[in-house]
């Protein structure tokens, strides 16, 4: 696939079918792409668990925080979770300072993915105390993004943005539209 | 090309062939990848500057450091010096935080950068202030990351890591050997 297709398909995605299972292998490969990329310094200072099991699934969905936009809406709706998440860490041991390396790493994932036929949604907003504590994630490591995975039912359309509205919303269809600055908006000409 | 093998060709690269010259138009596919790539909370606030032409190559050149490990060496010399640059910046007017969404438009532009057949480097080392002043970049912006592009002429190698020992080197043949942890270091069981 070129790249530029790829990019386009790569869409944060909230709902999946969660019948869908994902292999370990799948994921593995996931980290396989994240572990080939930059790192500042080469320190390499991210950590990765891979969950796909439906139980710890169900463990790790009540402490993320879905669409900020969205204030009404609770997350994904039991039949419409993530089957798969990785939880990249940052390990203390290494750095304290972990730059934009999850960032990344989160894209890589993103991209890989996709390629997979899978969506993904990278999640900042965590209960990072409580899932440390339900998962025993051990103190020298630090939560920095939850990536959520699983097989899409959610269209998501990219829209051209209007009067500087970055929201993203949801069409009576259950659409999901994206408004993205266009490429002149983000081209500066000194 | 299938993902992992532009991953595995996607390495940071510090010496290019300085003759070859970087169409305007392959700068702004880069940005059109890191325009469709995940922004926190959609908010999009970064902002690129392009440049490709010579005279404004050798300008930025003097602003960035080069190889952190390498303590005995100033960066390409003449003639393997890039040949353009992409410099993103934060809009502080959108925003103060860019989390790290310069770490996702950084990995999408190089990645962008290898399918076009080219190399770069993402630098954080910059005397920003100087930077600023030199290409008369506005308060409104943070300068974040520059990337060197260029078209390659050095090697890059992975190496399986050693002894923990992240520091890249260069061997006779002025090879590049970046040591890179293995899959099974990076994914954590509990």
């Amino acid at each position: 696939m070129k790249l530029k297709d790829l990019f386009l398909k790569t869409r944060s995605c909230r709902r999946y079918d969660e019948s869908f299972h994902i292999g370990e292998e799948t994921l593995e490969s996931l980290i396989d792409l994240a572990r080939l990329a930059a790192s500042g310094g080469n320190r390499q200072p991210l950590k990765y668990l891979l969950y796909n099991a439906k139980e710890e699934c169900e463990k790790i969905f009540p402490y993320l925080a879905w669409a900020g936009y969205f204030k009404e809406w609770q997350g994904p709706v039991k039949g419409e979770r993530p089957s798969g998440y990785i939880i990249i860490l940052g390990d203390k041991s290494v750095t304290d300072t972990f730059g934009v390396d999850h960032g990344i790493a989160a894209q890589s994932i993103m991209l890989g993915a996709t390629e997979a036929g899978l969506g993904g949604c990278i999640i900042a907003s965590i209960k990072r105390d409580e899932l440390c504590e339900e998962l025993k994630i051990p103190d020298r490591y630090e939560v920095l993004f939850v990536i959520a995975l699983g097989k899409p039912v959610e269209k998501v359309i990219i829209d051209e943005i209007k009067d500087n509205d970055v929201k993203y919303w949801r069409d009576e269809q259950g659409n999901h539209h994206v408004p993205k600055r266009s490429l002149k908006d983000l081209i500066l000409r000194l």
